[in-house]
This record gives C-alpha cells, sequence and structure tokens, in this order.
C-alpha cells in the first residue's frame, strides 16, 4: 500500500485534518448554544399562580406556549445551522485567517439565538411583539449572511476546498445558502404587519428544509 | 497486511466512522444537558430563611428536598438514556436524513429534562403536584417514542446497521425500548391518582435498570 | 511491521479504546460544570449599592469576597479531579458496568459542586456560616467515596487494567486516593467549630496537591 | 514504510499527542465560555418598560447597548485567545505539571469573562463605570500574565516544545504575548480617567489582531 493511500485511508477513517480542532470548538459552540436554549422555558413562580392547584399551573403553563413554539423553532433552526456547518467543513480541507474569522462571526450570531428567543416567548402575545420578532427574524438574516461569508472564503478561489468538490457543487451550495436570506428578510420585515407571519415564515422554514433534505441531495443553510 | 483490514484496525481502534461528528456532536448536548440540571438546586435566599441561623439554613435545605429526589432521578435517567444511544450507535455504521432527524428529535427532548425537573422541585409538595409529575412522566413518554423512532429508521430495512448485527439483536433491542413506553405512560396517569406514585416509578426504573444492566447483557432505553 | 504492532501504534498515537466515548462524555461533564461556577459571580444590582458610585460598586465587590475564595477553590478542587479522573482512565483499557456506574456517580457529584460554591459564597459572612460550609466538604466526602468506588471497581480484580499497570503502582494510587476521606471528613466536622477552618482545609488542599503534583509522580485525588 | 514515517503520518493525520485530552479539555471550557456569554443579554421584563408597545421595547432594547458591545468585545477576544491557545498548543508535544498547572490558571481566568462583561454592561452608562471598567481590562492583564506562564512553562527550556520550532520562533512568539500586557495594563489604569476609553481600547485590540492575522504570520495572545 502506497503511503498516499494510507495517508487517505487514515484520513477517510479519522476525519481528521488541518481543520479538525475549529471543527471540534465548532461542534462544541453549537452543542452549548441549542442546549442553552432549555432556559427560555420557564418555572411558573407559585407568586403568579391564580390558585396553586392543578388548574392554576396547567393554566400558567398553557400561557407559556409561545415558549414551546419558539423553543422548538430555534432548536430545529439551530439543528439545521448545525448540519449546514457540517455540510461546509466536509467540501473543505484546511483553514486560512478570513476563512477562521467568518467562522468566528458565524459562531458569536449562532450563541446569540437563545437571546430573541426568549424575547419572542416574553412578547408575541404583547403589543410590542413586531420587535421581538423581528430581532428574530433580523437574526436569522445575519446568520445567513455570516453563512454567505463562510463559503465565500471557503470557495471563491477554490484554495481551501478539497479537489474533488466540482464546480458545479460549488454553485448548488451557494444557491442553497442565499435562498434564506430574502425570506428571513421578508420575515423580518412582516413582523411590523403581523407578527404571527414572521413565526409562522421561521416555522415553515424548518419543517421545510427537514422534508426536502433528502430529496435534494444538497444541504440546507439556515 | 491487506488494505480493508489495515481500514477495520484502524476503524476498531480510533472509533471512527461516518456517524462520528453525529455521535460527538449528541454527547456534546447530553453532556451539557445533565450538567445544567444543577440549576434545579438553589441556594435559599436569606430572606426567605426563617432565621439566618444554623437551624434557619439546614431547615430551609431540608425543606428543598424534592429538588434533591428530582435531581438525582433526572440525571440517572439522562445518563441511561446516554448509555442507550451509545449502544444505538455502536450498532449503526452510517446515517441518512431520517435517522439524523429523529436523532435531532431525541436531543430537543432530552434538553427539555431540566424543565420539568425544576417543575417537580417547585410543585412536588403543593396542590399542583400532579400536572408537575405528568408533564415531568409525560416527557419520558415523548422521549421513549424519540428512541423508538430512532432505532426504528435504523433498523427497519437494516440499511444503516452494522452487518454483524443479527435479526434476533435487533428483536432484543427493539424490545428493550418498547418496555419504557406503558411504564412512563402508567406514571404519566397515576400522577392524577397520587403524584408520589409518578416519581417512585420514575426513580424505580432507573435504579431497575442500573441493577438489571449487567445480567441482560441488552442495553437499557429510556 | 507486524499488525499488533499497527495497533499499538495507533492506539498509542490516539488515545483511543474501549472506554474512549466514556471519557469523552465525562471530559464534556467535567468542562462543562467547572465552567459553570462562574455564576457563583454576581454582579451586583445597583439598587443593592450604598450609592451608584465609584465607591460604592467597590464597596459592594469587596464584600463578595467569599464568593471569589469559593470560586478559586471549587475551580482548583474540580480541575484536579479532572487530572486525576484523566489518571485512572489511563490505567484501564475497558469498561463494565458496575465501573461505568461508579463514573455516573461520580459525575453527578461533580456537577453538584456549583451549588455549595453558591452556598459559602452566601453565606459564609452570616451566622449560617456552619451549615454552608459543611455541605460544601461534606460534597468532597462524597465526591472521595466516589473516586475511591471508581478505582475499587477498575482495579479490585485487575480486570479493567493496563497489564502493564503493576500491583505496586495499584497500591500507591489507592493510598493516594484514601487520603483525601479523613481530611475532608475532618474539614465537614469542623464547621461547627468554625466555618472558616473548613474553607481554609479545603483551600490548603488544592495548593499543597498542586505543588506535590510533580514530586510524587502519583496522581492526586479529590 | 518505516514506522517512524507511520507515527508521523497518523500523528499528522489524526492530530493526537500526548497532550490531546488537555486540548480537548481547554477547547471545552473555551467553547462553554463563550457561549454563556449570551447570559449579558438580557430580557428586558416588561414590567420594566415604559409601556409595552412596540416603541416601549425598542427604547428598552436600544438602551441596553452596552450589553451588545461588552458582549461583542468578550466573544471576539475570548475567540482570540483560543485561536492563540491553539497556536501554542500546535508548539508543544507533551506536558509537565507547571505547565498543566499554567494552563489551568488561564482557563480559570478565561471562565471568569462572563462576570465583568456584565459588569459592564450594568454599570457602563452609570457614575460607577470607572469600576466596571478597570476590572474588566484588569481581567485580561491577568489572562496576558497566565499566557506569558503558560508560553513560558512550554519553552524555558525548550523542553515541551515540538524540536522543529526554531528559537526564532519562540522569540516572535513570546514577544506577540508580552505586546497585550502593557497596553491592557494601561487600558486599566484609564479606566479612572474615562471609562469609554477602557472599552474602545479593548475594542481596537480585537479589530487590530484580526485584521492584523493573517499578515503577521504570527499569532495573537490576549
Amino acid at each position: 500500500m502506497s503511503e498516499e493511500k494510507l495517508d487517505a485511508t487514515i484520513e477517510k477513517e479519522t476525519g481528521r485534518k488541518e481543520t479538525g480542532r475549529i471543527e471540534a470548538f465548532s461542534d462544541g459552540v453549537f452543542a452549548v448554544a441549542i442546549t442553552l436554549l432549555v432556559f427560555d422555558l420557564k418555572v411558573p413562580t407559585p407568586s403568579a399562580l391564580e390558585a396553586i392547584t392543578v388548574a392554576g399551573l396547567a393554566k400558567a403553563l398553557y400561557q407559556q406556549w409561545p415558549s414551546y413554539l419558539a423553543f422548538v423553532t430555534s432548536f430545529a433552526t439551530i439543528l439545521i445551522m448545525w448540519v449546514s456547518h457540517h455540510s461546509i467543513f466536509k467540501m473543505v480541507y484546511k483553514s486560512d485567517s478570513p476563512f477562521l474569522f467568518a467562522n468566528g462571526l458565524l459562531l458569536m450570531l449562532v450563541t446569540v439565538v437563545p437571546f430573541p428567543t426568549s424575547l419572542v416567548s416574553e412578547y408575541l402575545t404583547t403589543p410590542a411583539a413586531a420587535i421581538a420578532c423581528a430581532v428574530y427574524a433580523g437574526l436569522f438574516v445575519l446568520i445567513n449572511i455570516a453563512y454567505n461569508l463562510l463559503w465565500w472564503t471557503a470557495s471563491h478561489k477554490r484554495t481551501l476546498l478539497n479537489p474533488d468538490v466540482s464546480p458545479a457543487q460549488v454553485k448548488i451550495h451557494a444557491r442553497s445558502i442565499y435562498v434564506g436570506f430574502p425570506i428571513y428578510l421578508l420575515a423580518t420585515l412582516l413582523a411590523f404587519l403581523n407578527p404571527y407571519l414572521t413565526i409562522s415564515i421561521c416555522t415553515v422554514m424548518w419543517i421545510y428544509w427537514i422534508f426536502t433534505f433528502a430529496e435534494r441531495g444538497s444541504i440546507p443553510a439556515a
């Protein structure tokens, strides 16, 4: 067996490469951020209940429904972002500093997700809902821009890409990332018309992605 | 040494395979979720004590006993879930999108565990205990469904399983997962009869699993 | 090169073995638990200050000194526990279920550390200090018992140990773990005489360990 | 292929060495600490708003601008620290106890970052800003000292360094770490003149690092 083949075998089997530690660190950040979303689910304080009875607690838990909606949508969206992140790193075999800092920007925005999630949970059923929902969808616009930046730093001169990634794949991947931008921008603007539209679009987005994921073959990007 | 043997040797030693990054991400989520349970243990505020004395603080800490019970039961249950998750991934050597999203659903439900844990801690000794306990055991019903789904996506056409997993093993494993469903469902319903029954069943479950784990040879599933 | 030598080479280089995923999960739990200690450091609320001035904030920060002490002692102690955990796993090459659950018990107790840390921070300078300090040192007694249990499950029949670990090493290691037990027990009891004694002993312990770590060659165990 | 070459190939590909578990643990701590910064972003409570309207919530969110500034600066600074940490470990191939505990000190200080970040967020626009900003920049002074200590334990006798690291590289690296010390010390002192100067220096520091990172070739150190 030649040395090159051994190299390739080991890399294939171990999945290790120059970008390994960046990937491991990014995975850690994604895993912590997605788990911190649980703090969005608040235990109603006894003093906030109408009565400390089965009915009183059931009602208080029911009235928190915006929390549950925001939690599920944020969790599913971060999960898809992680899959997407993974798919970018599968095509990349080394890193440079623009790529490193585009990834840093992306991670920063991902860790912010629990903040607007709680904002939506708190304000969705109040007259201030428009701002909460605009911030929520607006963050997804920024995350989409960070993904485009990350992909651009990786692919624009093909310097960081695996040689076996075809130009057609680069194009398809770029297009699958672009597509989120106008949709989330629309969702942000529609918040001022009707905040429930914003949340509906964000919810439909992750459901659509999950169900089309297999067929498209290409990978979704938040 | 042939190339295939080297492949096998490296895979055996390194434990790396196509599902490696999913496993690492899942482990991260399990590790964070299990550690966040500590927030269920609250430091009594000085103003809530009868008197800021040894006796006053001792009494306040004693009265938090539902927290300690809920903490231990949730910790042990998530730990068993992790062992169980590990055992499923040991039999799987590649992933597809249904498997990926069944795993995502499972992780989402696991990260939720700290929420009903705190609910039980807060309300177990109040008249609202039935709801708190029903939500607690109800989450374990949902987690059990997610495990069944994960195992089904992995095994129903055997496409993702290691070739050395026998049909008998698949059957035994499926059965060991099913078994939690009726028990947790019963625990959920019994909450409305007596909430302490629910907590007792959840506690007995993890103790039973740990003590039968070695003998059964097969692996428990929450 | 023979196949066995390749196996050994790969294992040496990659550090992978049957216990790899348990070790990675444990590391994750240690890393999260040690980082959550920061929540012990509280930002004084503006309303709690004598005056919102440089002097007012400086005084409020100064009065939180028990937090800083408890934070540093808990951080250093968990760090030493992690080193100790690492040293046990270096001598172990496979796991069984008692070992797995002894490790689970240890992890559970490690994740609890932020709780008595905050208790000490809140109550060290109050008349209720004895209870807070007794719980703090008492947890370290329990953690010591869990370490003894872990080492016992690993070494009592030598079934899980690397063959190259000598009986003398097993004895030395066991002794280095035992030693913490009487000291932390004493620290727990002394809390009722003088709580500052408890904290002093816990502080001296980690300082002693760090400075003797290199000379002893053997590894400390909390 | 000789055994040595295989060793080298495997190590190169897998990135595994004696320091692997320390690196993985450190990465875990960095990843959790950087993600916990999100708790600095607080959801305004409805009762704190002038009015629960779009304008009321927008104003409350706008008035939290010190949080956003502190969050971004802390995130970017921890990210650069991580890159820096990574670059030190790339030159090191084994560890000893001083190195291990210098790394522990560094990690402890990194986990503290969310505390002064929240302090700045809370007090930047109050008369108590000087203390908050001095603590913030002061922590970066301490972290810089820890980095110098870590590099010194690694390089002073060259015992832990990869043999292929040249004395010139050691010198350049040491200088790139020293440079942060006088700047952060100045930032700390200037807090008492004008707190905004402190924050500006901390902000300029990470922007400068990111933009010079590529050209310098050498790696920044906080």
